[in-house]
């Protein structure tokens, strides 16, 4: 409390032409969201030069909305070590690697007339139900071509991700960089679908808890670690709870782009100064949540590190 | 639109020592939040007085913030058939089964010193790491009696419950009276790092797609089928993706309790409509969502159902 | 932080029949928003068992929802001193009183059609045009038997009050019952546009700062001092700065219904720990703040107090 | 209906040193808040350029949290007609026209400590009381120095921004560009409680419902309308129910920057579309709504747009 009132706030001045970055610059000195997100931009870059393991947790539709190619950049360039997702985004990024596509559509809309229709909405991007038909094929088809038993999850995806041929599939592209892709409730999702029908005539040995000695290794070895969380759900509370058991003490970085709340009480919406009470995030950790839409937050610190770094 | 202007809205009266069916009797005339929580119980009784399959998604810290018991008397009650949860109120369920407590806390506090007296934080609630512990070498010990291969995870949960000696433990009530638990994500939970624990020196083989057969052919038998969705994240989803498969056309009655925000594009906060578009939720379906705080929405809800099928 | 651990979450159990005063001594155990809404019924109890002034915040369509007799039974038993609110909650007040009626209509709906139907809609609430028709009508004879000149804005609403012929209206039992209402906003409302039409050829004298000593004085005289803010906006904040000015140092007891954030900044959502900065919350206040719809929380915590006091 | 599935969703790709404009174009072919946030950029560029008035709603704390200039550079390039704001925003404007600084604080701190510390916290901005004196000292002055009588609320403010030094102040730049300020609620802030001590001895005379007939000339006169809605509250209302009673048939433009929700049925979250069945906005209007913190989503707009016409 000595250094109270040692910062005024800086109102934010907008040129024009200006960069991601310049933009980031003015919103350092103001408030509220926008202090936050140029304190995201800070540690994101300090993350990525320190000599640590990176987490990316990527919760929501983010393939859908056209998040997919960010992820596969920042795969290739490295700047992801361990990806944490869901079910919905493989699935979606297979369904673009097998040739589907997602369409903007509307949020207002007679849902019913939608389905006659053999269209899926999420929100405002509308799915044709013939790109699930190809998606499903095609994944039978990789079940039935990989042999091997007793897989781990992680071991699942890089199988599959080794037989999609697209360079800008998440899944290819990890699988391509050795960038394991964990996904502990794959069973929500269409791939779970996928192997229910498989399994009633073949055998798929996938072990639930098999890559818990991968991603904790991977966290006993690490020197530093930071994270990203895009949206809550499996993906954060898995990455987060590694480190109850890690002797390092909680994560060194960590930003969370996110709309739930804390006051329903869910990890979802958790603060990450909650996170520190359980030693998930460190004690001296430089830490900060963005309370924005995903799809307007990441791109945006996405940019402005990618032109910092580049300087 | 030929009947908009039919119903006035009545404006809600408040008597001294109304029940809680009367005061959602109240509520229905009204609109917003009030009318739908009585639009909510009104769903809620009919979906039990049908001949048909109840599923509890049950998302959130639900049980550290005093939930347990209600759903508890729901499986002893069989008001649910089928429970989805997370692994965290599995977790949670067994401290408290194992002799531990959650103790109310308050949210404003330094997260350093709890952590340094070696409490867990949960918004309001407080959890001493000793429980933990506790914990811990009771799984074990669970783990090591359970002589059993290639389980699925409902399976593992039933293994536990059934060595779990506490009347009021939701996984212990459903191993008993044969409700099953299903929890595709159990590996992102304390249970998961148990599991991690525990193979490395011993044998523990779970399935990650064994559940998907018994799910779905609960589905497909079911005559109808109704959902309460008490949050969103996996549980939702698990439930809600069974009927894209399911040739009966969606869930004949939904209720969701959320507080999330459709806007963002993500499944916890999509609307009931939404699910229309997949086929989730039938054409013809009763489907209501509350936007409340779980822990005041559903209790409320059970009251006045359980009065009302009572008189 | 010495008694933490001392109070262990009670799990809620419900009965048959059970009132709502005994559902919130259930809640009372529980954490997240039930524990806050049991606490916000403990202090309103408080507050209105002490001898103090009672100030109700309203803000919020509230009257169209259906919470406009709540309020009259509140003035009636003189259970608020002194109400605030915006000007559309005086105008659907009003509309009802001149015999309109607001009625139950649904989110989901073609507004263009509406329009073509001349119908009104707020959220689930539609409204005929029509009943604004008698209400301008009626309005404008009011303003013609109304011969005071520099009247203060509360002034007018008494003087509409005492004009008004329903036993049920807000702005009619206040007037009777010498229940100031005041409404610095009340421009911005129907009212600002009927006084725009009569003041092109007429005269209305109203003087926007003149209410600031009678509601100054109520502060000033206060022994203790109560506030429910059912809702943000301006009734929020017109009742929390007579504080910054009023030598007794801040609210006594205050609860807050609101589902605003406080990450954005807005006053509407900021929380009442942030107030105690301003000296608008006293030091040793009772005050909670309940994340929930007001059509739902208002009534409860309303019905528990009732029942509490009659016992 | 029939153009659904027209076009696909454009996977983002960002480059080091993009410009905010091109960042736009990025999030143009996605989805969710991106999408939206793209098409508030299109929607403003089209309003500056068509021949028509453009108006302002300002709500929330953004002066505090740095949108002040931005907000005074808007008002020198013409870009903004009319301005409605809260009386805060105001009084945070001429706080920093008197000299004194808002500062970057911490959301997470003790109030009462600030309190005992003279210091104001609004979110993360800290303010000492002592910038609040010598605001009190020179309005008192600037009172003193106006000798008229039935001001409207807009000329009180113009006489006070006539009187301020400083070329960067919101109300002293619209008092020399002729951009009134509007704001109904006045009485409501800072400026209120200096009225009333000014008026304990002195006459300051300001009508109500003056402003109503210059605010309805410029709505009558107006040949398009375009309104941009930062946050919601009385700025938002007193500009949309304007459009009422005028004949033109609703605002041609409409964005708003919200993290309102629509399910609470009140004004601020209410969605545009609502605005419709009202006449607030026209048939044909091309209006969205973008979820985001103002303080993020603001500049990226003005930013992007400044860019554009630039070019």
């Amino acid at each position: 409390m000595n250094k109270v009132l040692q910062k005024p706030i800086k109102q934010i001045r907008l040129d024009s032409g200006m960069t991601v970055a310049q933009l980031i610059e003015e919103m350092r000195g103001a408030a509220f969201g926008a202090g936050r997100l140029a304190e995201a931009v800070d540690i994101y870059e300090a993350m990525l030069c320190d000599d640590g393991t990176k987490f990316l947790g990527f919760a929501g539709a983010m393939v859908p909305a056209g998040m997919r190619q960010i992820v596969v950049d920042l795969i290739k360039e490295r700047q992801i070590d361990v990806l944490v997702t869901t079910g919905a985004n493989i699935v979606h990024d297979l369904i673009e690697a097998f040739g589907g596509r997602h369409y903007k559509g509307v949020e207002q809309v007679d849902d019913l007339e939608l389905r006659r229709r053999h269209i899926n909405r999420i929100f405002d991007v509308f799915l044709p139900e013939r790109h699930f038909t190809v998606f499903e094929d095609r994944l039978l088809d990789i079940f039935a071509d990989i042999d091997r038993d007793g897989m781990s999850i992680r071991e699942l995806l890089t199988e599959i991700g080794l037989r999609v041929d697209d360079p800008n599939s998440i899944t290819g592209v990890a699988a391509e960089k050795n960038v394991p892709i964990f996904c502990p409730a794959i069973a929500d999702s269409a791939i779970g679908l996928q192997a229910w029908l498989y399994t009633q005539t073949k055998r798929l040995d996938v072990d639930t808890f098999k890559d818990m000695r991968e991603f904790m290794d991977i966290c006993y070895s690490a020197k530093k670690t930071g994270a990203m969380f895009v949206g809550g759900g499996v993906p954060k509370n898995f990455i987060l709870q590694s480190m109850i058991v890690t002797p390092r003490g909680g994560f060194d970085y960590a930003i969370q782009l996110t709309m739930d709340r804390a006051e329903m009480g869910g990890l979802s919406g958790a603060t990450l100064d909650e996170a520190k009470s359980w030693g998930k995030i460190g004690e001296y950790a430089r830490a900060v949540t963005v309370y924005a839409d995903a799809t307007i937050a990441l791109p945006i610190i996405i940019a402005a590190v990618k032109e910092r770094l580049n300087r």
